[in-house]
């Protein structure tokens, strides 16, 4: 494909996703396949000649569609929300041509500065303290993660190398392995998977601690199990505080949790994967209080701040306690100049070498939203929870499980676990919504994630509409 | 922004890309910038109310262009190539548009499907054994990762796993303590720096076989470092086996390493990054004679089989294996079809837990491209650097360090270390073309490496008469 018809198809593929865009109510979200489906409609090989671009094009509605779960239809409330908007995807486009592989500061000083100062740009506005900014000289800031899993280890290890270096200065007949024994990490038992993930991968322990009345972490709990745990000989190092826990948006009790882990010489990360976006709103900052006693901080903008995915925002107080646990410089990756002490390789921020020019998209998404729109955004997406909630507080057969602080809710019929898996079930077979479900403590709850870009209050009605219906279905095959 | 303004903002960045790649030989290919440059440009903080989009495409060429190096100016010798071509570009646009979060089959099953079936036509164009593949039944098969290190670590965190497991089974009374203690993986002494990474990361001792007169690890020596770690009560668990090493294109012998693998019962991974897609040649696949021993293997389409950053291919010949090592389920991940046998939930295949939809673009690039057309692209580069190679040849002050095979070329002038490091420093001091350095063993070598889609024999001719003048200076300058 030459220039001039790239300019030809690419103007074709902006239409073709407006278009997708602007009829993505009219699909269904999510498909109707089953598992296999995908393999008998294409070629066993690759074709030896080229295909043209129409066969593509037209094999895209044909094989591809008919397989996609509609993430972005305004029906779509499950998980949490994955962004999406026109400004980052302009960015993208313009990454994919410059298309550098951004691992050094020599290998596109842009990319790394325009990153650093991004993330200088978000941490100001959540009011992060200063000390997890970069600016001119400061010990910290931010770099751009590819999800929360990653950023989740990338803090385990960096507090894993600097417990074991801290233990081997003052004892130096200890091993790594001896140390390693012995470590031991906390976080709620609402925790996300990815955090016991990386404990696995990080060959520590991860302890998970019992989460109070809101399902939240408090001081008592966390006290309990580390004086337990060092009466034991383990040595705490690292605790995962959740802002925003997947299952029900609880949050842990940072201002109970940090100074523990202050006092404790306990690494501290806060993960408000989800929740982290609503911070940039005054009313919801206060949920972040606590953050000055954590080394470091993650959330998520390509889930709720119209950043594409992905883009997984970092910060660290520290910057040479992450590039401390990775560095190393063969000889092809240096340049002149690294030692300055001015310059950022992100390569030893993160667990790949490469990276794409992912700031862009935050370049272009602040910009063209303005502070003020973001926060119009996040704002719209909770009012529209809250309508969701009181719809489901008005109907006496319903319950709301936990309190709807941002764009979840938790609720479920009144009654047994039985009659709620049914309703599940009847929601996503008949494919109108689709929602996702969660267990809190014992009982199994469904979850109603305001997610689209484009959902409006007459979606929400017509899904609480559809769900009470099938509602009604459900109690009276019951009673039957 | 709405539909409609996305439709002309969208048509204008084709245009704007489009411009930019027809452009881009015209560009200077390093960039003049110091460290710092980019900050003073623009605000300290986010705007609060929207700028225009005419405000942002302007600030692109006075803010970004500047401090950018351009990897795809065919003027760009340095590191590996990083892939780029149109189709890759239009799929990336739809991929944006989707916008799913492939973690799970139900998450998009499109998603996990076509990715399936792609990485068995790439498998398939390279000849992999048939173990590696999918297919309907196999155990084997392939995955996106987001670089060769992740899949590194993966294979390494995999083995880590079986070996624990395996160790635990005969002997419960051990703890994953006391083994992981005694576990020793090896590479070459020329295996990319993410191998050690990957040892670090995963708390395991990591072990350079010293390299022979080609740069290759050879049984022997690999056989030695064994007896004497089993003699020392060691647990070798891990070889990985570079193709292509990034230094010098140099191959390990896999048909000899191999075997001892599997003799010894570790688990063998095969990291191609660069050297892989040659393979897709039948005059270059007997390079990859030897898989059939490995456990593991990669490579990364987005350096040279024109898919964009990010897509590296991985195949593992147990999917199980990989799974084992990382299964998690919670409720909120849980889906009807999972325990069908019949699906893959990549999230158990990998670091992080979402995933974009990036078979996506190897599917428009084959297609586009066909077996043909990308055979054709590997063959021109390989034509290319061997051209460069004899020029090198015909001047007497010049030597090459190490057989060329593919489109790396390793050279140097004949004489001091000190003479080579001034004739790269006026090199990338002139920024008419751009390479990186290495060293081989004592000496300090200058690599040229064909990058560029669009670089074509002018270009090499032109680099070279430019690399002779500036010698020639060194030269001159030397004997002054």
């Amino acid at each position: 494909m030459n220039t001039s018809e790239f300019r030809r198809r690419g103007k074709e593929m902006v239409d073709y996703v407006a278009n997708y865009m602007e009829g993505i109510e009219g699909r269904q979200v999510y498909p109707d396949v089953e598992p296999g489906y995908l393999r008998p409609l294409i070629p066993a090989t690759a074709p030896q000649e080229p295909d043209t671009f129409e066969d593509i094009i037209n094999d895209v509605e044909k094989i591809i569609m008919p397989g996609v779960t509609h993430w972005h239809s305004p029906y779509f409330f499950a998980y949490f929300p994955t962004a999406s908007s026109y400004p980052a995807m302009l960015a993208d486009m313009l990454c994919g041509a410059i298309g550098c592989i951004g691992f050094s500061w020599a290998a596109s000083p842009a990319c790394t500065e325009l990153e650093t100062v991004m993330m200088d740009w978000l941490g100001k506005m959540l009011e992060l303290p200063k000390a997890f900014l970069a600016e001119k000289a400061g010990e910290g800031g931010g770099v751009i993660q590819g999800s929360a899993s990653e950023a989740t280890l990338v803090a385990l290890l960096a507090a894993r190398t600097k417990v074991i270096h801290r233990l081997q200065a003052a004892s130096p007949e200890l091993t790594q392995a001896a140390i390693m024994e012995k470590l031991v990490a906390y976080s709620s038992d609402q925790a996300h998977s990815s955090v016991e993930r990386a404990g696995l991968i990080g060959g520590v322990k991860l302890k998970a601690i019992p989460s109070d009345g809101n399902f939240a972490m408090r001081a008592s709990a966390l006290q309990e199990a580390l004086e337990r745990d060092k009466a034991a000989g383990l040595i705490p190092f690292f605790v995962v505080a959740t802002l925003g826990t997947t299952t029900c948006c609880s949050f842990d009790s940072l201002l109970e949790v940090g100074p523990i882990c202050n006092k404790e010489d306990m690494w501290l990360h806060v993960d408000a994967a989800y929740a982290g976006s609503a911070f940039i709103c005054p009313e919801f900052r206060h949920l972040l209080n606590g953050v000055e006693f954590a080394d470091s901080f993650n959330f998520n903008p390509h889930k709720w701040l119209l950043v594409n995915f992905d883009c997984s925002a970092m910060w660290v107080k520290k910057r040479t306690d992450l590039t401390g646990a990775f560095r190393l410089d063969p000889t092809y990756l240096k340049h002149s100049h690294q030692d300055s002490g001015l310059i950022t390789d992100y390569r030893h921020w993160q667990i790949p070498l490469g990276r794409r020019f992912r700031s862009l998209k935050m370049w272009f998404v602040f910009r063209m939203y303005g502070v003020k729109g973001l926060q119009a955004y996040i704002r719209k997406h909770v009012q529209l929870s809250h309508e969701f909630e009181s719809l489901v507080r008005q109907d006496p057969r319903f319950e709301i499980c936990v309190e709807v602080i941002l764009g979840l809710v938790c609720f479920r019929l009144k009654g047994s676990n039985k009659v709620n898996e049914a309703l599940l079930q009847r929601i996503n077979s008949a494919k109108k919504i689709h929602l996702v479900p969660c267990h809190l403590r014992d009982k199994f709850v469904l979850r109603f994630a305001i997610c689209s870009r484009t959902v409006e209050s007459a979606h929400v009605q017509r899904a609480w509409e559809h769900i009470k219906e099938l509602a009604a279905d459900v109690l009276r095959a019951e009673r039957e």
